[in-house]
């Protein structure tokens, strides 16, 4: 049995030189010098952990995705999906650059993206866990999470005096460590250069997720600021911006097999979570996502059939949720092929046998597991009531009004004494989205989802719904008459009007309890009960707090024993990833290759989306041009490739770099299999989807003739 | 342009050693020799064209499938869809073989097939050509055919004079050549073992013609004689049949690359059609008929909802539907794909300018090619209407009664004289398919599909319809009434009582005629006007007969002026083709390997048909018990792979024959991307799909514990 444990161990714990497990912080990589070195990389290890140096300081922050400086004026690659909200933005009816694409000839013609965008250069990361972690013990779940909380607005308020710059604080390993990221907020971005939808985005939604893939996913901005070179709101005066360090481009890309790292912004990861949560989560949370997400699919789509204006104004929605819905679909289907539940469990198994192994270690460490596991059980027995509540504000007016009314009453403290979503620093946040709602609403179908939602939260027993709520809305004799007071509630209100919302964010609380508004007067009604779940929440998270740190002390003091380097669990913080590029075989009988090639795309070409493709590309393709950025063994030139290494959603834009950090792609995508590596990294089927540096500067040359660009990025146009 | 015709011809005609292109005769092969010796034979090429000697004298037809005898004591294999319906038939609901499998433990447990059960072993091939053509020249197509018809049934029942032989006249490249096929007929065969549904029909309908494949398409029957070693009906007293010849069994199987033949009995292909019969196959026979099938499936469908006995009787015919369905769309996405058309129009030019190249050969062909597709073009002018003319008798008491009616006047002819199919010979199989009507007929379902198919029939102008139909059926004024009129039919006939339709197998004419069963009714009023129309197609056919054999001359001549070797089109005659084991690529980005792994089978196991797998496979394979018939390279019991050999639908059950002609595997399927090599074979993407000859020993030793049949192989049990 111990040695079944061990080999099922060796799946979880990242070692081997070959394998590519691990989303590494900055700081770790001298750790693992050796397998660095002996997979590929060139460089010394050592430098890649300093962020103001090079290569570190040219990877850059777009929220929600990562990017990297270029060239030495202040040009930026990141993945077509990432600037895709900003070509909507610039694209009008008469100039749909969205579709057509866009190529600025000279520094004058890049457009500014519009207000609200950010690249965020990590200037510093320094380890704070002590400060914020002194004096806790003893502390209630409620005070905990109070005392975290303030310390973390005071360290970044003081952070971010320092004009200019974004400062956050990120929790490590559950809270055991804390670290404080300095980042500098680069406000005028402009785009410069995007391929044809038919290029960025070929094969869409069908293909996502998927190989083989064809997809030119990327695309060009600039970093601009003011003339004396600080950060700067848009204007004509400013320059490019001239980033200390950035990437070199390497023409010849990689090879089958060849070392590459990726370093990003990887969202979040759950490879420290307790079996009893992986289960929970793959038992009950995600089933139940699936049902809910196809269930509001069915509904948008009943209400907005033949209404082609409410359609548009839910594609965003739409898409997510369908991408989402892909998402958790895979995650279910990894874990229905994969033993991971059994494999958590006999780590979980082997770990309780390691803390009773010793005095020594038992003290420390001895109920650490099983607390955790109890507080976990706790969480998870209320978790139907917890998500019924959580349903019933399932209306964006009726979240509008909560927002607004929570602004005031949060206005009413000092900044520092703020719930954080409502400190000053994110009042530009808000406003953003009061502007954004009315292309996102439609009140036939706003009023649709929230009916339904409303029916599943009676499907609640009476003394744990919501007085407020259920007498507002007359529920205490059940649904009759819903409909009715439904309809006048969206007749009624105002919040549909911009002008209106934006109106309301200067008002009083007085203002709003004296409005006539159904919205603003249910999200008054609901202010105390609201108040008070969020306490709770915040309790339980301190509980958490105290038992998820002590955990994780055991867990990394037991893998440590074993000889293991530990990396933390993703939580958009910088990280280093590494690996080589590799196919696979997803079933028996079946090889996806590591490299697609140019003729891909005239295979899959059907003319429409999303397997159109512009017609010089069509062209080029036919006549076989491959020219210097074929890659000989491959007999074309390489579109997309997988490699072996490590990463999630938020890496997306990371640049891709060979041993000697040079530019050789973008990391854009994971394949199906690898969907459930947010759980458990199984390094025969995880595999990330790259855009080949050749396919872009192909593309660059022939297609789009962007010999300036070429020439910045010291790939001279040989034509 | 004269190289680029080079090009498309060089993929229309095989050549090279390792391409695989080549339904070849027999008495061909030493034609080949050379690239027989260089792909890997090991035998004497001459060898393999001798019917009576080994390997040759080994493979036998099943009617419709290929078999072949592995022991000297009779002992047949084939693929376990060959022997379906034989299951089918001994299952009883307490007794379920089919799904349970079956192995006679001895001779005497092994079960009889039923009546009608055939082996055939060709026995005799020769050239008839000079016969049969002799003289034709001058006769008009109505002549001809007539002419031709008479001496096929002169030779044929001058041949079956020899007691226990069926003979057959073939005919080779549309007419040009004619062959005398004798086969030996054994008619006592007996079911000795199947391995379980689950396993011979791993993947049923959904794996159908994919790749990656884990089916155990085999199975074995025996065949027996009587005492005195000749053909005899099932008796106790019979003794199982001594072959000549049979071939041994490889327990080492094939590599990667490694030669292989397959020998059998291809039913039809279509290479060497023109340009514009490929063109109105596929843009209007093809589509044509995907509608036409998915219109029977949904009436089905809608008569069968709720009806599960009425379900059952249409559950062949929906199968066979649904297969043919795939296989017809399998063929417009390979011709979709390919540009197979223009590759024919670009030979026949190339052919043209070949004709016109000398005045010799102007002088023999000047014609041929445009007096043939002048034909064709005469024949699509009508198919519309002809088509619409067949629609009319899709009842199944219709035709039955056509058939009963058709018989009593064809026995008022001597034998010689009677419509090949109402010979004597063939009463058999007449009564066997009045038996097994009960079996798949369903009034309902009948009278649905009728009434559309008379809808669509009612789109002709009127003058080009049935005058004795419209009015049988008062159609003169449309399709008022017409539901009442099938009603009472359908309520009144005796058709659907097996001893009434028995019974009337042996009335005369007069009686059918006196008769006032609706459909007998019917049958004799579209008599006279059937007739005429098989008249019509028969003068059709004999002018076919006159030009299609002028234009194969002409290529057959043009094509040796170049150099190769032509094998005539598939017409269900023994054949041998060659290749090598091998995958392919069948998209960029992806590479089928060419063998599939025992653990493909748990990869894709559900527990539920068609992808349920007995325990005893599933335990053993997750042990990873791949005992003595593993392929080191391959790390596992190879399950099955693919080869480069060329085959169609006819060819199930054939033996996969290595250098040496011994037994390594059967063929049973082809990939969908080689559907449409019937036309066009395509050396990059078709590929043959085979259960490897150490699956079948596999779960012989270790599932099914054959162990005596093991020992009969040649292969003793090693457990």
């Amino acid at each position: 049995m111990k040695r079944l444990l061990l080999v099922l161990l060796s799946i979880f714990v990242c070692l081997p030189a070959a394998a590519a497990e691990g989303m590494w912080m900055p700081s770790q990589l001298p750790e693992i010098e050796d397998e660095l070195r002996a997979t590929g990389l060139e460089i010394d290890p050592a430098s890649l952990s300093k962020l103001t140096e090079h290569p570190m300081a040219a990877v850059v922050d777009l929220g929600g995705c990562s990017a990297s400086f270029v060239s030495p004026q202040g040009l930026i690659v990141t993945n077509h999906h990432c600037v895709y909200g900003s070509l909507q933005y610039l694209s009008t009816p008469e100039k749909n650059l969205l579709r057509e694409g866009f190529l600025a000839a000279s520094l004058e013609d890049e457009l500014p993206i519009g207000p609200g965008s950010r690249v965020r250069v990590t200037v510093d990361v320094s380890e704070v866990s002590a400060k914020v972690r002194k004096g806790l013990d003893g502390l209630d779940g409620a005070e905990r999470y109070e005392r975290i909380e303030r310390r973390r607005k005071e360290m970044v308020a003081a952070c971010e005096e320092d004009e200019g710059h974004r400062c956050r604080l990120f929790s490590f390993y559950g809270g055991l460590r804390y670290f404080l990221v300095k980042q500098l907020e680069l406000r005028d971005v402009r785009m410069v250069y995007a391929p044809a939808l038919s290029v960025g985005r070929f094969g869409g939604d069908v293909d996502n997720w998927m190989w083989p893939r064809h997809t030119g996913d990327f695309a060009f901005y600039r970093a601009y600021v003011g003339a004396d070179g600080k950060a700067a709101d848009h204007d004509e005066s400013n320059v490019p911006y001239r980033p200390k360090h950035f990437l070199e481009t390497s023409a010849a890309g990689v090879q089958d097999g060849g070392f590459v790292m990726v370093t990003g912004y990887p969202g979040s990861t759950g490879r420290y979570r307790l079996a009893a949560e992986v289960e929970n989560t793959f038992t009950w949370s995600y089933p139940l996502r699936r049902r809910s997400f196809d269930r509001r699919l069915e509904i948008i789509d009943e209400h907005t059939r033949d209404r082609p204006d409410a359609k548009i104004k839910y594609a965003s929605l739409v898409g997510g949720i369908q991408n989402a819905n892909k998402n958790t679909q895979g995650m279910l289907d990894g874990y229905a092929r994969s033993n991971m539940l059994e494999r958590r469990r006999a780590l979980e198994q082997e770990l309780q046998a390691w803390i009773e192994s010793s005095p020594a270690i038992r003290e420390k460490h001895e109920s650490s597991l099983r607390d955790l596991e109890a507080l976990v059980k706790r969480q998870q027995a209320d978790q139907e009531r917890d998500r019924l509540l959580v349903t019933l504000r399932r209306s964006s007016m009726l979240s509008t009004a909560g927002t607004i009314y929570r602004l005031s009453r949060e206005k009413e403290l000092d900044d520092i004494d703020r719930d954080p979503s409502y400190q000053e620093r994110n009042w530009e946040r808000i406003e953003a989205r009061m502007k954004r709602l009315d292309r996102r609403f439609d009140p036939v179908v706003d009023r649709a989802l929230w009916r339904d939602s409303i029916e599943q939260y009676m499907t609640l027993p009476k003394d744990q719904r919501v007085a407020e709520f259920d007498e507002f809305l007359g529920l205490d004799e059940g649904l009759d008459g819903l409909d009715e007071r439904l309809e006048k509630m969206y007749a009624k209100t105002r919040l549909d009007e911009v002008d209106r919302r934006l109106e309301l964010l200067e008002a009083t609380p007085d203002k709003i309890r004296s409005s006539k508004d159904p919205f603003l007067q249910l999200a008054v009604a609901l202010y105390d009960f609201g108040r008070k779940r969020e306490k709770e929440q915040e309790a339980i998270a301190g509980e958490f707090n105290a038992l998820r740190p002590a955990y994780m002390e055991t867990m990394l003091e037991f893998l440590r024993s074993k000889g293991s380097a530990v990396y933390p669990d993703a939580n958009s913080s910088l990280r280093v990833t590494y690996g080589v590029v590799k196919g696979y075989s997803p079933r028996d009988g079946i090889q996806y290759e590591p490299f697609t090639r140019l003729e891909g795309i005239a295979e899959k070409f059907t003319g429409e989306e999303p397997f159109d493709s512009p017609a010089r590309q069509m062209e080029l393709i036919g006549k076989g041009k491959h020219g210097r950025f074929a890659l000989e063994s491959l007999g074309s030139v390489p579109v997309n490739f997988l490699s072996t290494v490590d990463t999630t959603g938020g890496n997306s834009g990371s640049p891709t770099l060979n041993g000697r950090a040079e530019l050789v792609g973008l990391l854009f995508d994971g394949t199906y299999d690898s969907i459930n590596s947010d759980w458990d990294f199984d390094e025969r089927t995880t595999r990330a989807i790259h855009v080949d540096v050749r396919y872009m500067l192909w593309v660059m040359e022939h297609v789009d003739g962007a010999h300036h660009l070429l020439a910045e990025l010291g790939v001279p146009s040989s034509i």
